[in-house]
C-alpha cells in the first residue's frame, strides 16, 4: 500500500513578517484561499487515500493543522505530534515505524509541506516512477533542474551513464549548500539537480537503513515504554534524513527528474516564482503601486504601498511589522527573526490576525488602559465559557447575531446592538447562525493580557 | 517697525505619506511637539512682535493654522487667507500692501514656514544685518553655502569684489534649478550660495519694484472693491517673488550669508539633515531596527520596521500608506502624489490621524457595513451638535468622562461605560473635565461617509 508523510513541523520564519513562530509559512494562505499545507494535502490526496496520509508536526502547530485539514477529510489521528523537534530523520523514522507495524510492505512517500507544484500531472507521473522503483526495494529521491545559483540548497550530481530506468539516475555525489561561486559553476552542468526533499521507499527498507546508519534513532523507534521513549527521543541528535541516511546508501538510491514547475518557498526571494509577475517582473500582492520598479516583490497586506525606483527588492508589510531588504539578502531574514526573539519582541511570534479554532481576531489598537479588537466567530462556533479577573469587555455586534451568556442569563445581540461583560463575570459568545458573526470588542481594565482568562468549558479542549 | 510674513500656503506633498494635502509638511509635528510652522513662528516671535507677524496661507489650512498658532499668541486676524494660491509674488505683495497702509516705513521680512534653523543666534545676527540694510533702502536676501549638488534649488553667484558691508555681497547672477552636472560644478565655487527664500525690504520699496516689474499684480493690490479684487486676483499669473521681482532688481540687492545650520525640509532626502543620525548615518524615527543599513531614512509611525542590507533609501510608513524609494528619487514623490490624486486615492489627501479643532481621531478599521474610530476630545472642547441620517453610533469611553447630549437628555458617560446614539438623533459629545477624553466609536449603517453630518451648532463655525 502507498502511504505519505507530510513534514509540517518547520518554523518557516524566513517569510517574516508574514510568517510568525505561531503561524509558520506552511500554515499561511499565500495563494488564494488555501495554506501551503492545505495545497500539499489536497495534491497528495489525489493519488493516496486520505487515511494513509500522515502529517508530522510539533505540538505548537498541531491544533492549527487539525483545523486546517479537517475540511479536507484528514482525521485527527493522522496528525502525528513529535515529542520535540529532531529534524527530518527522526520524523520520517517515526512514521516509517508506524506504517511498518501495520503494513510490512507499505511504501512511504515523504513531502515537505511548503512546496509549490505548477504541473500536477507531471508531478504525479514522476511519483509513479518512484513508487515503482520503491516496490523493487530501491530508494527514490527527486531532482529538480537548477533555476539559479542558489547556495542554500542541496545539490545532487548524477551518473548519466548509470540509468536504471527512464529518468532514474544513480547518484554520483551530494553537494550540500555550495557557496555562490560553486553553485554558479554547478548549475551549468547537465548532470546536476537540486534535491527536492521528496523521498519514496518501503518503510521496512528505510528502517533497515536507519538501523545501519543511525542505530541510536533505530533504538528509540523500537522503545515501547511511552515515558522512556519520550526521554530518549528528547536526547536524540537533530539530523536530517539526507545527512543521516540518504547520502550514505547510494547503492540502491535513484534520482528521478522532477520537471513540474517545482518551487521551494524558502524565503521572500522565491515567492515571485509563484506569484504572477507584471511587465517589469515584479511580484506584487495587495494594494501596491509600483513606479519605475523592477524585479521586486511587494507584499502589502493592509494598506497602500508605493515603490519608486526600486530594483531587486523585497518589501513585505503587515499591520504590525514591515520588512525592506534586497532580494539577495532574503535568506538572512531568519537572522532577523532570531534577533527579534532575543530582543523579546512579540512580532517574531504572534501574527496580527490570530487564528483560533472558533474564528479569528486582531487587535485594532492597544494601550495600557484599553484594547480594541475585531473578532469573527465562524458559523456554528463558540468561544469557551470564561471569565476575566482584571478586565471588563464591551461587545458591539456589527455583523450577524451573537448568543451571549453572562452569568445565568442568555441574550441575543444583533447587528448594531451592544452588550457589556462586567469584570469577573462568567460569559460566553456563540454564533448559532449560518452566517458569520463579527463584533468589535473594547476591553478596559488594569491588565489586558491574553492570559487573564479562566476557562470553564471549551469545545476545543483548552479548559 | 519690523514686520514678518510667514509663507504657509504650500502643499508640501513631497513628504508623502507623512504629509497629505489636508496636512501639508508645515503643519506636521516632525520634530518633537511642534509643527514646522509652530517652530518658525516661535523663532521669529523672539525678534519681532507677535502682532506684526503675519501668516499667509490658503483657505484649506487656515483653520488648522489658527489652532496651531493660538497657543503662541498669534491672533486670528494676522492669518491672511488668499483668495486662491498665486505663488509667492502675490502673497508677499499682499502683505506688503497691508503693512504699507498702516506704516509707510515698515520693513517686511519674509520666511518660508518649513525651514529648520539649528543655530538661532547666528540666524538672528544675519537677520539684524538684513534689517539694517533694508533700513537704508536696500533689499536683503540670504544665501546658504551649498551642502550638496542639489538640482532643485535656486543658486546665487555673488560678486566677491562688491562687498557692501561685512558679509553682504552684490549679486552677480541667479541660476535657477541647475542640472546635476552644473550643480556639482557650482558647489565647488566660493562665490556660490543657495537662495534661502528669506527676504528683508521696506514694504514700500517692494511695492515700487512690483509696480515696475509686475504691474498687473500692482494693479490688483490697489483694487479696493472686494469683489473685483477677488476676480482680478484669480486671474493673476502664478509667479514666484524670485522670478517676478528679486532677480530683476539687482541694483540695490544684497546677499547676506546665512551660516546657522539652515535646512530646507523639501523632501525625504533632506530630513536626515535634521534628525539625529546613528553610527551608520541612518536617520530613523519610531520603532525601527536597522541591520547592515546605511545612509537610510526610516520613518515608522505605528509599528516595527526592519531594514536589512539597505543603502541610501527612504522607507516612510504610516498606518494607511507606505513609501519605499532610493533617496536620490525622493524629489519625485510629488509625482507619486499627483498620480494618487489622478487615481482618486484618498491617501494623497487625508491623513490617518485627522486633526480637528476639538481634538483628533483616526479610523481603526472600516468596511462597507461598519467603521471603528479612536476619538480624542481635548480638555474643555466639544464637537458640534449634529445628527447623522444614515448611521448609528456606539461610543465606549475608555479615558475621561463624556458629557453626552442625545435629543433633550444629558448623560455623563465615564470610562468603561458606553452609550448608543441612534440614527437620526441630534447628539453632541463634550469634555468638560481637565483631562483628555478618549472614546472608541463603532458606526453601523448603510452609508458611513464623513459627509453624512448635519451640524446645528458648532464652536468652530462649521455649522
Amino acid at each position: 500500500m502507498k502511504y505519505a508523510a507530510i513534514l509540517a513541523g518547520g518554523k518557516g520564519i524566513r517569510f517574516w513578517p508574514l510568517s510568525r513562530e505561531e503561524e509558520p509559512k506552511q500554515l499561511l494562505k499565500i495563494f488564494g484561499n488555501y495554506s501551503l499545507l492545505q495545497h500539499t494535502f489536497k495534491r497528495i490526496a489525489k493519488i493516496i487515500d486520505k487515511e494513509r496520509i500522515f502529517i508530522i508536526t510539533n505540538k505548537d502547530y498541531a491544533n492549527a493543522i487539525k483545523y486546517q485539514l479537517k475540511e479536507f477529510g484528514c482525521c485527527d489521528g493522522n496528525i502525528i505530534v513529535e515529542v520535540s523537534p529532531k529534524n527530518t530523520a527522526a520524523s520520517i523514522g517515526l512514521i516509517a515505524k508506524m506504517i511498518e507495524a501495520k503494513d510490512s510492505e507499505g511504501i512511504l512517500s515523504v513531502f515537505p509541506a511548503d512546496h509549490f507544484i505548477k504541473e500536477e500531472k507531471k508531478f504525479f507521473r514522476a511519483l509513479a516512477a518512484g513508487f515503482s522503483l520503491a516496490q523493487k526495494d530501491h530508494m527514490a529521491i527527486f531532482g529538480i533542474k537548477p533555476l539559479r545559483a542558489e547556495s542554500g540548497y542541496g545539490y545532487i550530481q548524477v551518473s548519466r551513464n548509470a540509468v536504471k530506468e527512464k529518468y532514474a539516475f544513480k547518484v554520483n555525489r551530494f553537494i550540500e549548500k555550495p557557496n555562490k561561486a560553486l553553485a554558479a559553476k554547478l548549475i551549468k552542468r547537465k548532470d546536476i539537480y537540486w534535491n527536492g526533499g521528496i523521498f519514496i521507499w518501503k518503510a521496512s527498507l528505510l528502517l533497515r537503513q536507519i538501523q545501519r546508519f543511525m542505530p541510536a534513532l533505530h533504538a528509540v523507534l523500537n522503545e515501547t515504554d511511552k515515558k522512556r521513549f519520550e526521554q530518549r527521543w528528547n536526547k536524540l541528535q537533530s539530523i536530517s534524513i539526507d545527512y543521516g541516511v540518504v547520502e550514505k546508501c547510494q547503492r540502491n538510491l535513484f534520482v528521478i527528474e522532477l520537471a513540474c514547475g517545482w518551487t521551494d518557498l524558502g524565503n521572500w526571494s522565491t515567492i515571485d516564482f509563484v506569484l504572477s509577475r507584471d511587465k517589469d517582473n515584479n511580484a506584487v500582492e495587495g494594494d501596491v503601486l509600483t513606479i519605475d520598479t523592477k524585479n521586486t516583490t511587494v507584499w502589502s497586506s493592509h494598506h497602500l504601498t508605493v515603490t519608486l525606483g526600486l530594483r531587486d527588492m523585497v518589501v513585505a508589510d503587515t499591520p504590525d511589522a514591515l520588512l525592506v531588504c534586497p532580494k539577495e539578502r532574503a535568506q538572512e531574514v531568519s537572522q532577523v527573526v532570531n534577533l527579534l526573539r532575543e530582543k523579546k519582541r512579540f512580532e517574531y511570534m504572534t501574527p496580527r490576525l490570530v487564528n483560533r479554532p472558533w474564528g479569528r481576531y486582531f487587535v485594532l489598537n492597544e494601550t495600557e488602559k484599553y484594547k480594541t479588537k475585531w473578532v469573527e466567530v465562524f458559523e456554528g462556533k463558540r468561544l469557551s465559557l470564561q471569565l476575566h479577573k482584571r478586565r471588563a469587555e464591551h461587545w458591539i455586534v456589527v455583523e450577524g447575531t451573537a448568543k451571549v451568556t453572562i452569568g445565568n442569563a442568555i441574550h441575543y445581540v444583533k447587528s448594531n446592538q451592544s452588550i457589556y461583560v462586567p469584570r469577573g463575570k462568567k460569559h460566553r459568545i456563540e454564533n448559532e447562525k449560518k452566517e458569520r458573526l463579527v463584533f468589535i470588542e473594547v476591553q478596559t481594565g488594569a491588565y489586558l493580557g491574553e492570559d487573564d482568562i479562566e476557562r470553564f468549558h471549551d469545545d476545543y479542549e483548552r479548559a
